[in-house]
């Protein structure tokens, strides 16, 4: 259970004191469910075990749609207190845990992507993994700087009549180790691109 | 000129009316001025030519000291328009300017720092401008990634008797063009690093 009440039971308190009329629906009460990442976007069924504090406790299944985001409120009808004019709703609060590897940003995903360097230098097609489980195909135009984002259309979040997009950033990676043949290599490479001083504006902007 | 009365002419506003008592103050004025980063890290003496509703336009010359905010203000004493028991006083809003190069957080100034990637593969010592003028040497360790962030102590802002550091953020640069030597240099540290696969986990999180 959590704190704050819902906008019915403020409104209660603030005008109701005193002046009801008839008969009353009972309470409305509140509860909270943690789902995944994944349940969020596609969408679950939330088994819950609800007890209250007079009566017996009761396992209530309630719908959470596609789409939902952290902090989304389910309402449950009829699932609250009993009262004269029927019992009041339930009310769920969620909280989606973190995914370890999408996001979302409205209806898009989000993706880091690493690449290696040759891939962002010479260009590559990579493999993406989306959510739903099949993979689609990125193209690194040869040059791509790390933190780029790509945008895959469609491999977002469905919610009602939209979908939104996958956004692919790459993430250049650095090997944490180089050596022997590699480091041949890579020391070559250094050699043949030292004309390209990637700090050529540094100095000039720092006396701005 | 702006928008917002300062908080003495709110006062006046809300409890002022018909309780003045005696000889009153001139009113406040105020301004605004943009000075360049550099003027908002070491200070500045500011030269405005103020224009008053009536009166000769005067020349004031305003101190900034060294380590302002954006949007701080300056008060300068007895510059206001005149009254019966001497002069308001003057404020100026500041703008500071963006600097190509450096920006600041809190007491710190921060930096990114185009590095290659064999530097940062393979270590390099490189050097940094400060915003003071002169430069410092930096260590960049063997297999940094691209965002990490390094401190050069007591390179910041100093505001009294405190200066901050200078936090330099490393950014990998991928050139936009490869070709000849440096293009089989490349291609043959991919190929002796293949074995290193930087999507290894990707499918496997893909699916949590």
């Amino acid at each position: 259970m959590f704190g704050g009440g819902n906008p019915q039971d403020i409104f209660s308190n603030l005008f109701g004191g005193g002046g009801r009329r008839g008969p009353r629906k009972g309470q409305d009460l509140q509860t909270e469910a943690t789902i995944t990442f994944r349940e969020s976007i596609f969408g679950t069924n939330l088994d819950l075990r609800l007890g209250t504090d007079r009566g017996a406790a009761q396992n209530i299944t309630a719908r959470v749609p596609a789409g939902v985001n952290d902090g989304a409120k389910i309402r449950v009808k009829g699932k609250g207190s009993p009262g004269e004019a029927g019992p009041g709703d339930l009310f769920i609060l969620l909280h989606v845990k973190a995914h370890p590897l999408f996001a979302r940003k409205g209806e898009n995903l989000t993706l880091t992507l690493p690449i290696t360097f040759a891939e962002a230098a010479l260009g590559a097609d990579v493999k993406v993994p989306v959510l739903s489980g099949d993979e689609v195909t990125v193209r690194i135009a040869p040059g791509t700087p790390s933190g780029r984002t790509l945008r895959v259309k469609g491999r977002g979040i469905t919610k009602g009549a939209s979908t939104g997009d996958l956004l692919v950033t790459v993430d250049v990676q650095v090997p944490q180790r180089v050596d022997g043949k590699a480091l041949d290599a890579l020391k070559a490479f250094a050699k043949e691109t030292s004309t390209q001083d990637v700090r050529a504006e540094l100095a000039a902007k720092a006396k701005l």
